[in-house]
């Protein structure tokens, strides 16, 4: 994209270099037009650009800056081509380089002279920055948003109706102590609800409009910028004309805020590979969300979860893309600014495929109880509980530490699990052994125990489902 | 960092693999324990470990999990020898693999048993994330926010010193339309604004403690996680135990932001770098900023805003290694999070410097508003202003810049300046032009007329200035 | 994709879940399958998926494992199917998945039974590691290396026609000694060359074979896995089956080496701009590679070279894209490998396109020796030749710098060039000045007496331009 | 580093601005340079540093250029420097900037006014590409591809040990089918292949000389530069002057190899740490490479094959930096360059330990054959046999796979093994079954059938591990 002017274009027959003056001689070459042209992606801003332009001509004929005759006629025929474009009767072309040329373009084809004004106190810098805010207010809104919200409330249901279920909860990928399956999923809500927190404060600064700003210093029409900024859904006006159109803030934190999602994602998307393993056997994927082996009828592949784990690379990718492209950049617009659309684009799409694609899952996903709770009796995952059990009779903790050793060195070599083991086995390593250890080594009484703030005992889980939901709620 | 203890570790001279109880028959590796051993940058953390420390032995002795009187010698201890350290006597311990044991350890010599009920109810896992969220929120408020704030002050007082210096405000590095400096710079002060929201929405969401998340799961000890939390300056605990101590979003956030003021920076000094240049020579350096050579007594390098660029690189880089830890990590802790501190440190010491470095080099910097001003009247700046002019006389805009097209090919080729035309030569080209037209090109009408919202008009600048004095104002 | 089978997949009617045996009861998800679809994108390898799949079968005949008559007929249409495709009358499918179940849906179609028999002994994991490999080999053969060629050829052109030509060269962007525009061009020749290098050695290693690994252990056909390789050209058939299904080392390799590409042309790119600049003014764009302003008539804006510049971010990423999806996968396939194909297209048709714009763009371009000239006399740019001058003379070296530091100081103060001295003006710093010392200040001097091995004396950039010269020429 | 001279540098009580002449008034501001200051890092050089220098005296003196008693000197001074570095008696100083200006203060200290003779015809320019090639070369010679070698040999220790070793195949995590553990193995060491392919091809780049380049265009003193080359191992000088003083590529393609070796690793420590969970129990890593929890006994952390995968962040980030350092740079030096160092260093720091950590674990890891082979029992790995036992029977291919499916659901639903199914069983499933498919579905008789080449049978990996040897052998 070419600096843009601020007033009209040139008209469909004499545009091309004629329009650029004297000195021109020659027209573009062939390969360097196509590599110029970004109509072929920035068509995705369409609706945006026609609703900025809108915009920008009621605020010029409130002005008195051009005919209010026109501005209805531009209204009119913006309509009129937007409908054109979602009717699939749009012809793009590349010659015309961009969306904003396309669609101004047809504008003036369709009512006329009065297309010509509508460019007037604006450039393409302005436009294309206008624009493409708009379309991250519009996704995050529409997308982003709605879709950690739905992800939150499928976790949200699977812990519900899995109250109950005990898992082995893991550190370094070893059984560590017994958690609650809902509590591990809470821990994805707690972590979407910070990327929820992320996408807000990023919209917060995307929402500024730098419409009217024109090329790079201003106009000297007597525009109002508020009027334009509220009528797209902006807060205000972009202070600073330079910045306004030469900044790229907003696409890179959405990027980074995307790149966090995705990070979430794949954490949760390896869990759920390696829950799917016939060895973990935790869980089993719904036949929709998986794929089999014409020759090998005992696969079932998690391609889903790891789909998304690797479209995290993708995501990644856009972020590196869109901090090198802005490395180093003089100002104010540069066509470096061109090569910011694909990549936001991509992690955008992405991360709302990915957000969606979890979500979908989890309904029909079956969760192993018996599995996990198995898991949990084979791994003395309470020789915690032993410990705090010795130490809350009054052994010092070191001595009590240096009995569960033992202990569980014993069972190790005898292959038994601490449950099974009768009082008179426990009281071999400690005379401080009572009765009650059989209930203290058990699963149930090791979860409960944890009720610390933030701790997987069931009341408090209760509590944080509780506090989730009513949080969703709000949002309607 | 393994999985920390609940309760007290190992008194030195056991320290090792011994309290791991039976299981393990060998001894560490040395090429192990050298690779697995974090104390050599984690050491970075003694003000916050030991912080965290007396905050949670404080909570532990109000809620009557370990005696007053141990509480109280905790804190003695811990004070005792965070002035060891501070007074560079504290001898660090590679075998003793971390910070938090290094520590321990010593406070356990000086004090005794005492020293061994401080791990009570917590473990490494809470007790490094905790560590490491408050070494955030401190550089947030003491390095990072300050210097965000200093490098404005010193851009506004360049600019207030420069309303009336005009230099061409450039797109793709072409001269295109004259601007103030002050408003130019004006557009980093935006940029380092929204640098400082996006660090203070980090640290809303790093405000948050771990502390008595213990190893994954909670503690059944009756803590007050909300004691520990104010009493360190969290807004609150977190509210999951399994996200706790797995999650590092807080540092890529951080790294996420520093990588934006980066590109700022990065911006502005390439921008120093050819404004330095002889062909330029808008700006000198600083003799205290720039380096000469020993042979080429003409040489002045900017090697500050050089070497500021290419810092850009490492922060970068910091992002992506934090990303790439993150990516595909199972719940809750893995050892692979040990990797998080260096890019974390390394960023935010980089961004600290580098903000610090161009606050600098910005006094002492030589403004030649003689050359800017002369740059502007060679590069043809105020065509626009010419076509904007025909057009206010009634000319139609499209025959206006046909005009304005021939007028400048005939001045390239006459090798004129748009200001030294005669109203005659002028009137060659349309008729409409009346000897207004000799005030119209000037530099200072242009920039003057450009009073739209966010222009660079002497006004609006002015307005800008006072808003942005006004807004550091209340920062006291 | 999932898991290829190494017999028949299922004939279109039957395709689906169906032919996963008896586990899957329910259809894929609609959304899912959108996403789990790669045709979209893998229809690019369809030359090579035929291509493997007719190597593929005429093995397969020779061996006896289906009649010659099948591999007959699965080669014609085989054939047919491809012209078909390049007709424009394939209808591609997303049901059918990939490029792989596309291809053989129709050649069934077409043959019937027969072309059932083509998957024998094979799997869409060995497939589509073939496809992508003999997709590497195309486009480092066909496109990539040539483009290098080109670019090096239009470089040694523009060299050749400025063997006189003398600007400065820089460091720090600080004008520093004088050298030929030829010598300056003839680095990017030697970085281009290097580039090459690395695209030869990927290749090598890209050109073994993984077909016949079938799905991840090899197959008890017997196969003869050298006779495939050869026949598609590649040098050896991979060693190791689960290596070779698992591996795509290839694509982060030659990501890798286009990242390297787009730094060097990323260099060149700034310079164009740099020099475009009216304060430099070292080069003007030809039209058809610049871009101007409707309204700005003076504006000759170097769109290509920023575009160029703007594109190293895309490569960058896709590289990181690369990295990031293998990173802790463990083998064999896994379908996070499905993400390897559109950062590996886009980065090689980046490169391509970038190799290509900055070849055409040079021979339009207008290589301003005036300009180049004038900046080295007003720069002290021969300062370091006076002190040469003075040691030669026998003055110490520590001397001579003093001497020369004070004259430069002098005639900065005096607005004065070196070459400009007279000598007595001369003397007035040393006796030791002779008359020579006119000569010797010259920029021509200067450039002259850099006669060491890879200087810029004009002897020896003639070598160095006729060594490049033969080298092309071997290249045919 | 500033340009650096071609004579000789300041004596110490000189150094400072005080050399640069008459344009600078101001000390260096103190911040400043602290922040320009290299020798923290480029310390690391000193042995590469003196070898340059050693190499360049003996040069000159043998050129005429230095009388030869300088040159004796000269030498004999340098070795006494490295002696007093390496007996850790030299006092660096950052005053002196970096280790150039470090060893060459000391050396004129030590040998008087012959020191000051080193510095001629060269600069700091070709002085630290130089210094960093030969760091590169050394590493890669000494540390890095010994390192590949030695974790092959590791890994063909542990295959040989192994030879009748079976498990899983897994492709998405899910067991595929049986595969020898020894050709699981033997799959690493092909990627290890590769990656020191890469390393000797980079080896291969990076093995050119700048030296003699001096600042940028070359020197008027007649060098030998191929004398100097081959006197520090190096093929030949580089070709052109502006590109040696400016390239870093050889750094980058080191990074970029570094990163796919990391990626290997990684690949290899997830596997490690998911056959050490309890639910796999494939391994049991030594005492010596894992941690333990003081608290929970059962604990076994796999914490090197997690640092391991947690470094691979590191080292991607470390080829970011250095790509985003070089982006967009005008030839030739920049300062930018500076920041080359820390992230090679870093990045061969931390690919050497990674290699080295994983070839020590593996000798003492227990490899336990009795879970990976009751895997392969329990998870239908042989399904694929008993298709191609139907098919070889005359049964056509879709009928065979139906055939599988229905036989396989039905063992999922009674919980039945293939190889415990009684012939009568399959005869409920086909009449095509005979006694043979008893033996047919064992999984040594699926391992024994795929005799592909780089297939999985017994035969096959003896083949590739007598291959495998015989290339270790040949590296002596």
């Amino acid at each position: 994209m070419a600096d843009g002017p601020e007033k009209p274009a040139a008209a469909p027959a004499e545009s091309g270099q004629s329009t650029w003056g004297g000195r021109f001689a020659e027209p573009t070459d062939a390969f360097v037009a196509r590599l110029n042209a970004s109509v072929g992606f920035d068509r995705r801003l369409y609706r945006e650009d026609i609703a900025g332009s809108k915009a920008h001509a009621a605020m010029l004929a409130k002005q008195g800056i051009i005919p209010p005759d026109d501005a209805a006629a531009i209204r009119d025929g913006l309509d009129a081509v937007q409908a054109e474009i979602e009717a699939g009767q749009f012809t793009w072309s590349a010659d015309l380089e961009d969306v904003h040329m396309n669609v101004e373009h047809r504008l003036t084809a369709r009512i006329g002279p009065a297309g010509g004004r509508l460019h007037t106190a604006r450039s393409r810098n302005d436009q294309v920055a206008t624009d493409l805010r708009l379309w991250v207010l519009r996704r995050i809104d529409d997308d982003l948003v709605p879709r950690i919200d739905r992800l939150q409330r499928a976790l949200l249901d699977v812990a519900e109706a899995h109250r109950d279920t005990v898992l082995p909860g893991y550190t370094h990928l070893q059984r560590a102590q017994p958690v609650l399956l809902a509590h591990h999923l809470l821990a994805y809500v707690e972590m979407l609800e910070r990327d929820r927190g992320r996408l807000l404060d990023a919209r917060k600064r995307a929402a500024e409009s730098p419409l009217g700003c024109a090329a790079l210093a201003g106009t000297p029409f007597p525009l109002d910028r508020g009027l334009t900024a509220r009528a797209l859904g902006f807060t205000r006006p972009m202070a600073n004309s330079l910045d306004a159109v030469g900044d790229r803030d907003f696409a890179v934190e959405l990027c980074a805020a995307a790149a966090l999602i995705m990070t979430h994602l794949s954490r949760f998307a390896e869990e759920l590979v390696i829950w799917s393993s016939q060895e973990f056997g935790f869980i089993e994927l719904g036949d929709a969300f998986a794929t089999g082996s014409s020759i090998m009828p005992q696969k079932k592949n998690p391609d889903i979860p790891e789909l998304v784990r690797g479209k995290t690379g993708r995501v990644f990718g856009d972020l590196v893309a869109l901090l090198t492209v802005l490395k180093g950049l003089p100002l104010a617009y540069n066509k470096d600014l061109q090569e910011d659309k694909e990549a936001l684009f991509d992690a955008v799409d992405t991360v709302a495929d990915c957000l969606e694609a979890t979500a979908r899952l989890l309904p029909s996903t079956t969760w192993r109880a018996d599995r996990m709770r198995a898991a949990c009796d084979a791994g003395f995952v309470t020789a915690t509980d032993v410990a705090d059990y010795l130490a809350a009779k009054g052994v010092p903790f070191r001595e009590a530490h240096h009995v569960v050793g033992r202990l569980v060195g014993w069972c190790i070599a005898e292959q038994r699990a601490l449950p099974s083991l009768s009082l008179d086995e426990f009281r071999r390593f400690s005379d401080a052994f009572d009765d009650d250890i059989r209930r203290a080594v058990t699963v149930e009484a090791s979860v409960a125990a944890r009720t610390s703030e933030g701790g997987t005992a069931p009341a408090r889980v209760a509590e944080a489902l509780a506090a989730a939901r009513a949080r969703m709620a709000d949002r309607g």
